[in-house]
């Protein structure tokens, strides 16, 4: 069968642009044994990927020139050679930026449409999802009555780090980019106070303010100077969490700061970067929680849903305008 | 009776002068109830103190000016008044940089001169060597075949951090100030590699040399350019041990530098602020570590003594172009 894929044709040089992609359309050979020809329903879009379009060393390799980009996707069985899977299941897994795509059966997991929606999967019951429970519960180490600081917090990690911040009983503070993101995690998600950084005109003033016992936790999605305001805040024998670094993924040259070493030291302070797939023999116990919270009601979730295959690009693109009020997501 | 001590006349701007000082003689007053005289033996002049000149929040109160610097000290009792102590006994405290001072029962303890030589106990028995082993075990956690990185390596804490980083069955690379200190450190210490970061016109390249499977423990010292050029080639899941950051104690500005973010979150690294403070509870575990490794010869040390109580201010000032090799002492 014919199908389209979107790939990889130049390197970004700074922010991807529209002219780094292009769809192709070409044609599906047949399954063969222990594989499944799937049609993609839904693709995340995820910060992490700007960095797999460089050509450097991470802890995933980058896109090759010339072929799909890839990432976490749902998708439905229309064929399968695999006794592990049937036509119509919904599973998730790593896969091509093609409508329809032959997988192996590894890799592959069914999704439990009952519990959730199947999106969910790929936000709060899934990758962003577990960064926000693990880098919050294991590295920042949440105690009740500790003020926490959230960037990025209308994002897809950020809106689940602030509420699970509550459920622990801390005071919780988010740093977002708009008002209307301001007013909805005031309104809608519970925090304490929410800093729109793009209308503040002192950021580290503004962060004073409101955290007047000093900052426990910093939980970091962006980077930057908004992670520079929020340092000089620190409490003695903080944890700030190394999630994200959004504000400097498009960075041509290496960013310059103010060095933090004396800080952290002075105030005993930890900082640690990680990545989730360092959790993964503890994702059960990340996801029992995170599937009960939201049960119970005491976790909600949003998702910007951006419709058609072809918009893959730019809803990639999106994220480093802030275009996403939470998981940002395309439907196919 | 009269005696001399040296005051803080000034605060320095960037390095310390003479002119911060002020020597006086002045008049003791007979001692009180549970109090005893003493006559200062050894003076401790640490980095740390350069901290304390400046008139900012830390993890210490500043020195007042007009008043005795002061820090660990090594004692004989002239006169006591407490029950605790007797004439002659040898004791170790916090006391002000006077020739003799009266002094509280509290704070004071006796030291065991059978054991190892009085000075000792400032610096592989003291502070300085529960700071190495503290930052590189409790921190660090180093594992047999490890690369472990020490900056100020020829200092009073370094020297002590790559001996029981050896002990751990890890590679050792240190970095220091002159090539006496390279020779010294890699033929009396043992050290696998040693780096004269003056002579070495990469850095960061010399460190890659050296360490061609990355640094998965940085105990750093000094901070600074050395430290961008050791965390540029540092591991993932390595553990940086913030113990002194001297190359910016003396800044007059907010010192800039490469974001070290984004190295740390790809590559799941941990960097943490420490004083040895923190360990209190724990001091004994240290000290009895330390003491044994020294009796059966695995643990080696070294002291640059300065004499005279003059020599207080000059001495504390060549801490800063690395005139020390170990540990500084003022023997008065």
């Amino acid at each position: 069968m014919t199908t389209k894929q979107i790939v990889l044709i130049s390197r970004p040089k700074g922010k991807p642009a529209m002219e780094n992609f292009q769809t192709n359309e070409f044609e599906l050979p047949e399954i063969k044994d222990t594989e499944v020809l799937l049609e993609a329903m839904f693709f995340s879009v995820d910060p992490y990927m700007r960095g797999r379009m460089n050509d450097a060393k991470s802890y995933v390799p980058p896109f090759e020139i010339g072929k799909s980009i890839a990432g976490g996707a749902i998708a439905k069985v229309l064929k399968s050679n695999s006794p592990n899977f049937k036509e119509n299941d919904i599973v998730i897994g790593n896969l091509p930026w093609q409508q329809h795509c032959i997988a192996t059966e590894n890799g592959l997991t069914k999704v439990d449409t009952v519990i959730a929606p199947a999106s969910y999967y790929l936000g709060i019951l899934g990758m962003p999802g577990l960064t926000a429970y693990f880098g919050l519960m294991h590295i920042g180490k949440p105690k009740a009555g500790e003020t926490v600081v959230v960037s990025g917090a209308a994002g897809a990690v950020g809106i689940v780090v602030g509420q699970i911040a509550k459920l622990q009983g801390c005071r919780v503070v988010g740093i977002a980019g708009s008002d209307e993101k301001v007013k909805l995690l005031k309104e809608e998600f519970c925090f304490d106070e929410v800093i729109n950084y793009k209308t503040s005109a002192n950021i580290k003033k503004a962060i004073a303010d409101v955290c007047p016992n000093a900052v426990d936790i910093y939980y970091d999605n962006v980077g930057g100077e908004i992670s520079d305001a929020v340092i000089s805040n620190i409490n003695f024998n903080a944890r700030i969490v190394l999630c994200g670094q959004i504000a400097l993924y498009n960075s041509t040259e290496i960013p310059m700061g103010p060095r933090l070493q004396p800080m952290l030291l002075t105030r005993s302070v930890l900082m640690q970067g990680f990545i989730v797939s360092n959790y993964q023999s503890q994702f059960e116990e990340g996801l029992s929680h995170l599937s009960l919270w939201l049960k119970e009601g005491k976790l909600k979730y949003k998702e910007t849903i951006v419709n058609g295959f072809e918009k893959l690009p730019s809803a990639l693109m999106g994220l480093f305008n802030g275009d996403n009020t939470g998981k940002m997501i395309v439907e196919v």
